[in-house]
């Protein structure tokens, strides 16, 4: 049975040395969380992570959600575990202290959803639902509206769901047809709803749906759709449940992987139109959406690391116990993990984790920023970086991720073919993530053209000076080691810049270049960014080895681990600039009825 | 439901123009495979794989195959299909007719068999078993065996089975420790075998089991196997058979994918012993295997290629049937493949799909030279370009096959993950290829040391600089796409011969570097070799085009995908190049206790 074991030291060294969390805790309400509670928080949601939800993960792959007399029944242990993790206070970590949150950082709240992603996917998504319904509440919810729900979610008496996907929208929300009829103050929401995740089950006596749908009277397209609070039970003021509303579960999906997470889809209005309060203005869903859908898109793109980081951590194991062939220049007897191709590839799984870890801790680090800096300044580039590194840890470290469960189920040879072994769940359970929450494509698209063209490149270029600075800086440090980092950094840096001046140069007069070439700018920049993430733990190790602080040979691994990375997936960068630079125009210029 | 129709066109074009098929038939014993024969045999053929075999991928995989009371049962349907595919003689397709077979042309063989494959891998396996049972048999068997055995499995009466690994004895063979007791004209078998293929099942009346075991007095390890044939059933003279051996089915394994294929946990002699027929001589087992290796190694490849063209079509249908949002530049209501990322999805599929197929039928081709070619000279020549090319066809073809089964998934967005849809299923089949019949890291370790730094890189040489000198070629033709194709191809070529010379410079003085280098350099020869067989391809459709000879949208097709081969393909070996050199020695340095 393949066990989890939260990766504490890597997250502690990447809220230090990367996230800069010293920074993060002195920022204003944030006082409290000193490197103690870090700790505590770390040490005991590892606990819950490794021996509460792992030991179900396999479990509740091979059983499922079924869907039993109109009834959602979620795989055995799913209630408890859920009752002892809203126990625990944890799905209200990072949440508002005015509605039942703990106020800790978004920081330390990234390295918690990784322990709870890498342990059981399937099981963490619950709460991450619930989450994007409670950031949407919160942020264009009606007081009364926060009052009412968010504390009832932030503790885990209710639980939340997203209903955006139709069947004919899908990437494109635009195309939604679900209808909110007004009718005193709520209105009736008629429609289906498909891909709903956690849509209906009976672990909590009330879900809280959020459902985009259109009024009457509204505009077309994007400018017409509105965000409304269904609940499945209509509550009393005091919170108390009244009528079942009119809305269910028809059916649930067969699905590759994420067994265990019911996906749902939902019948709004069968009998009438199910009674929904409006959130926000009308016509504004759209907006609202897209705000929040940044949290979401981050909290998958660390789905990607998790299940990296788990199928790593599986493959490790696996190749340190197997023997199979004396590995060159080893002992008879020797594990697999000695032969050079076993480690090369669990050091792609390693180098490639550790630089998602980096630039998504980094980009979490900004979210407390953008939320708490004193200075509006700093807040605002802040949300700048947010909303540049999204895509990125979305789209490359999704896409980066279900490459690597692939390679952890080839380290085990035939026994990755073995359900029974556990690696070709975490392959079928990530292939999901470069989907929802918007497909890779839709990332590289977004970076593209609302975060590289529309500001000129302002906040590409500072990005990656940055990165170019932080190069140029390791001259003097010296040595081998860093002379390698160096060159490849700035080999890098070279390219992403040499790729966002070909986007901006294309962009406003053809935009189909651009379009055609997004994808490998999104895993360009991701190379890029992640290497200068690995560069700066590689320096962080050397000062703590050069100061006798901290464990050395965790610290040389750092060093190692980076300059891997540096010759071995650095050289990407330059490969995909090729493809931008000559490829694009052989896409666009390929006529659709030669396929 | 998916359905899958056998590219034929492609097939053809590919036969012609690549693999030269007018030579092929030109060989002596082959003067009666003409055109028309080819043209009848692809076409039957595809009927055979479009409506009997494709329809029963899905339900097969849903089924799967069961251990009921200690008997194997098949999905449904499969006892009719195997024996619709028997009647039609299609087992013996390139077998020898002095036993049964149809004397054909194995590079027509290599294209019906990626139809078998495309259309129902799970199915096919049983087939490709029973090849190479039958080629164990064919060339280390005593003129009795073949006499027996041959005839009766060309035409389908028994099947064949591999039994090779053990649980501690997978990659590694030299560590079987399965024994042969020798007992008059036959041995005793005792021991246990995993992963055998179709190891068990009732859809005919005998199996034939090519077991690798130890005699008693055998040396130590691999140089002490033997190979043997184990019936199911023993048989009398007359082929009527006699008394069960002592061997049985003891479980099947729970499996990623290839649900429908059963894959047998095999005990031999829990009674004591069952009765083998030594093949050959003692202690030459492995020997034997490895030549008959090839073979089986080659049809895997082909797998890659198979289940990448079966999920490109049902990607491509998807993609023109989907409408969502209005691609850029394009018509409301436009479908999704008009959006240049699925563009390039769907082109990243075309494309290495045909330099996949042009490079396997290439040494397809090379097999009947070798077979056939009345100069000895020629023979030899074809027999090395075969050596050299399998672990490239065998390694690059299926690494490259899963990651183009995970772009179908993608293509489908939301969909793809949904297993009604079948794109799941050829991203669960497939995932098996890059492992069995000698992992990725096997072929690479294969081509490195005993194809290139064997022969000081002869035939590498040789294969590199025919790339050369057609790229060389391509100069005089003209035209901005054949300077594309000629620059792109030629720069390949440097990278794969600079690689080369890297192996070439390390491999005697330090065969770890070679080692942690050997798959970049599996994947490098892949792309470069891919590459040149692409260049041909739009050379040829050039010269088609310019006669008036042939559909010259489909022409033009070639040429353009060759295009987007060269400026978005081609990349990745100077990437895999600068690996190589700066990277290999990262992987060696690294210490294992440092993951």
């Amino acid at each position: 049975m393949p066990s989890y074991s939260a990766p504490v030291k890597d997250m502690r060294f990447a809220l230090e040395a990367l996230a800069d969390y010293d920074s993060i805790a002195a920022l204003p309400g944030l006082e409290e969380a000193t490197w103690d509670v870090v700790d505590a928080v770390l040490e005991e949601a590892g606990k819950v992570a490794s021996d509460l939800l792992a030991p179900l993960n396999a479990s509740g792959d091979a059983e499922g959600a079924r869907l039993v007399d109109g009834k959602v029944r979620v795989a055995a242990g799913w209630k408890e575990a859920y009752d002892e993790v809203s126990a625990g206070g944890w799905l209200g970590l990072s949440g508002d202290p005015e509605y039942g949150g703990q106020g800790l950082p978004s920081t330390l709240g990234a390295a918690v959803t990784e322990m709870w992603q890498a342990a059981n996917l399937a099981f963490s998504l619950n709460g991450l639902l619930t989450q994007g319904a409670m950031d949407a509440i919160e942020r264009n919810g009606s007081p009364q509206q926060k009052e009412f729900y968010l504390p009832r979610m932030m503790t885990g008496e209710w639980t939340g769901t997203m209903n955006l996907t139709e069947p004919q929208a899908g990437s494109d929300l635009a195309a939604i047809r679900t209808r909110a009829v007004p009718e005193g103050d709520h209105y009736r929401i008629t429609g289906q709803k498909i891909f709903i995740t956690y849509g209906d089950h009976e672990m909590t006596e009330n879900i809280v749906h959020l459902v985009l749908a259109r009024t009457p009277d509204a505009p077309e397209g994007v400018k017409g759709i509105s965000l409304f609070v269904v609940p499945k039970f209509l509550a009393n003021a005091d919170g108390s449940l009244g009528e079942r509303n009119d809305l269910r579960c028809v059916s649930l999906e067969e699905k590759l992987g994420i067994h265990a997470s019911p996906t749902a889809v939902m019948s709004f209005g069968d009998n009438g139109g199910a009674v929904g309060y409006l959130v926000g203005e009308e016509n504004r869903g759209l907006e609202y959406m897209f705000v929040m859908m940044n949290r979401a898109r981050f909290d998958v793109g660390l789905q990607g690391l998790a299940m990296a980081e788990r199928a790593y951590q599986q493959a490790l194991a696996y190749a340190r116990d197997r023997v199979q062939g004396k590995p060159l220049g080893g002992q008879p007897g020797a594990a697999i993990v000695g032969h050079p191709d076993v480690r090369r590839m669990l050091l792609m799984m390693k180098s490639q984790i550790e630089a998602m870890r980096g630039l998504a801790y980094v980009c979490a680090a900004n979210m407390d920023r953008a939320a708490r800096a004193a200075d509006p300044g700093d807040r605002a580039a802040a949300q700048a970086r947010i909303e540049f590194l999204t895509p990125i840890v979305k789209g490359w470290g999704t896409e980066v991720g279900v490459e690597l469960t692939s390679v952890g189920v080839q380290v085990h040879g035939g026994m990755g073919f073995i359900e029974e072994t556990g690696a070709a769940q975490f392959y079928r359970d990530s292939r999901i993530t470069t989907i929802y929450e918007g497909t890779s494509g839709i990332q590289a698209n977004d970076l593209v053209f609302r975060k590289v063209l529309r500001d000129g490149g302002r906040v590409a270029r500072d990005v990656i000076g940055a990165a170019r600075d932080f190069a140029n800086e390791l001259a003097p440090t010296g040595g081998e080691d860093f002379a390698t980092l160096r060159a490849a950094l700035t080999d890098g840096v070279e390219a992403a810049q040499a790729a966002t001046d070909w986007l901006l140069e294309r962009g406003a007069a053809d935009p189909l270049g651009p379009a055609a070439a997004a994808y490998s700018y999104l895993r360009l920049m991701g190379t890029v960014l992640g290497g200068h993430q690995m560069a700066r733990a590689a320096l962080a190790a050397a000062r703590k080895l050069q100061d006798g602080d901290g464990d050395a040979d965790f610290l040389r691994a750092k060093i190692a681990t980076a300059r891997f990375y540096a010759s071995n997936v650095m050289p990407e960068a330059r490969m995909r600039l090729a493809v931008i630079r000559d490829g694009a125009d052989d896409i666009v210029g390929f006529s659709e009825d030669r396929f």
